[in-house]
């Protein structure tokens, strides 16, 4: 706010003054609050010995939209990098009802048990709208949540996808040097989600319900392909006859698809979180696909693709976006549209007018 | 070839230079020929005459590299635009083997003979290294390449299926302007081109055959969502039973889709082109749809939409091969791909520094 020159009666009004004072100080608080959190080099230390707030202050700057976070982000994500990619990458999808937290608090609290410390992320880019529809509600892994070998974190907001999926990309280079040797990254079953997360894992679990008839959308849309396991979920009491019934019709329509590049033939299991049936039997099925995976090198293949695809992606999205936030195109491509709606220009015309203005 | 200086005994061996004089009157007949090329008002004055040679020429010019040519198709496109878009665009597709060229012969044949001029083009991005796989062939059309009101022009060539479809767009564009009523796009049942087709035509006709085993990869890769009708082919002899059974079967899957934003429900059918047998029903069926859509609005709605899809489409191409085929970019793409593999950096700081060198 512009203070008002003091030649006029209003002067005493000096009020206005002191409460920018107290903001004053509000701010050399933050900056002094700024001041004490730790260096780059301080906070990777504290990282690879496995401190939960530091990751947590890691992740947070990597979040952020501040363009310093960003860059100190950049810096603990770079020397964190010699300390990752030793863990084993998880993706579980599956449409809302399914029981995704319920597998997840069972799944997790069996690997715990098993001695592995587990981190839960997850991609869900309608959660800057929803307010976290996934993972936000930690109630529903109640166990989980106090777990000290289990770090759930709920999924990063963000306008765009992309911007997500870069978001926990970066959180599980993190939570690996953080000593996570098993990533869960929970999705949605909707919208183009699934296909980030699966180029971001190195398995791919799909749940199903027995009898939801939505077996034509999940082929349609290519989830049934990218799957490498479909657990059969809430496979109990009176439902276990369908599920079993459906097993045999999953079994038979992904050996309707060629073969994959892993060279691993998906597998349907049964299981039932709420009743901790099953889940032992998934944690073995992808211990068995990391073997099989890693003793014919497509584990390592894999991993490096998913970079390149991620480095192309990531250049792909800035190029549009650098170019379609200029005010100038923004203006012109209005224009460029009516005309196109007149039927005066052609699309390639107006793209090549468009082209030709750009910085 | 570089001339050897005339100081040896190999003088005498002038014949080179004769060689290169006779090239050099090559070079200027050409150039005359060039000259003699009419204007590009000439050319549209007569394309809208409904001159064939001239539509050729035009074609010719759009489809060539040479960015004088390129100017010279942006203008005559643009004098043709206001006589352009009142055809009804038709789309075909189907895998190899299917009769698409039988189909199109006895189907174009039939809309010449109620008195409609009929305009052929294919869009097959493969073309250009299988030299013309599909209408490249126009023996498979032999009464229709001989019929006065049809024009037969194969896939154009490029190396990318943005190129092949922006070309055979703006050609669509020519056609119609040269008095044709119905425009019939052909493209194989493989890759991205039945989407590229899809956003160009108003209707599109899937052609099957009755127990072909592909319905699943052709649910998987959304063809079957696109298609406003399915034709089962063959249908005749041995055939015909199953051939009304799969009728059965595609109307059960159709339903399943959810309502288009056309309002329209697609159609099965039966036909045989070999015995011209079912041709005129899939006319009239056609004509229903385009009195449908345009009762409803979306007929227009509708290519507007498509028009606004290749506007981004081809400015999102560009953007992307500007950047990449920058020589700087290439190189450096490289190493940072290489850091990628051995673990040194994240995508998304390669892709950081790649934008950063940017021109």
């Amino acid at each position: 706010m512009t203070k008002k020159p003091k030649t006029s009666a209003l002067q005493e009004k000096d009020g206005v003054s002191q409460s920018e004072i107290t903001n004053t100080i509000s701010i050399e608080n933050i900056q002094l609050k700024r001041k004490a959190q730790p260096s780059s080099t301080e906070l990777v230390a504290q990282i690879i010995k496995g401190n939960i707030t530091a990751l947590s202050r890691a992740i947070t700057l990597v979040e952020s939209s501040n363009i310093n976070h960003s860059k100190k982000a950049n810096d603990v994500i770079k020397q964190c990098l010699p300390y990752a990619n030793s863990s084993v990458r998880i993706g579980i999808t599956g449409v809302p009802g399914v029981g995704k937290s319920t597998f997840i608090e069972a799944f997790g609290t069996h690997l715990t048990n098993l001695g592995k410390k587990v981190a839960v992320l997850a991609v869900d880019p309608s959660s800057s709208l929803s307010k976290g529809s996934i993972l936000g509600d930690k109630t529903r892994m109640e166990d989980l949540v106090k777990n000290k070998n289990a770090f759930i974190r709920p999924s990063p907001s963000g306008d765009s996808l992309g911007g997500v999926a870069r978001k926990t990309r970066e959180t599980i280079i993190l939570c690996e040097a953080a000593g996570f040797d098993t990533i869960v990254i929970e999705t949605v079953g909707v919208g183009q989600s699934e296909t980030a997360v699966h180029s971001m894992v190195d398995f791919f679990l799909l749940l199903k319900l027995a009898g939801a008839g939505d077996e034509l959308q999940g082929i349609k849309r290519g989830i049934i392909e990218m799957a490498d396991a479909i657990a059969i979920n809430k496979a109990d009491g009176d439902n276990l006859k369908s599920a079993k019934l459906a097993k045999v019709e999953f079994n038979r329509a992904l050996h309707l698809y060629p073969q994959k590049a892993s060279n691993w033939q998906p597998k349907v299991t049964l299981c039932s979180a709420l009743k901790n049936k099953g889940i032992s039997e998934i944690w073995q099925l992808i211990e068995n696909y990391i073997e099989h995976t890693k003793n014919n090198s497509f584990f390592n293949i894999n991993r490096t693709e998913q970079n390149k695809f991620w480095l192309l992606q990531t250049i792909e999205e800035r190029l549009k976006s650098d170019f379609f936030n200029q005010s100038q195109i923004k203006k012109e491509l209005k224009s460029q549209l009516q005309l196109i709606e007149a039927g005066k220009i052609t699309p390639f015309a107006a793209a090549e007018y468009l082209l030709n203005l750009k910085n």
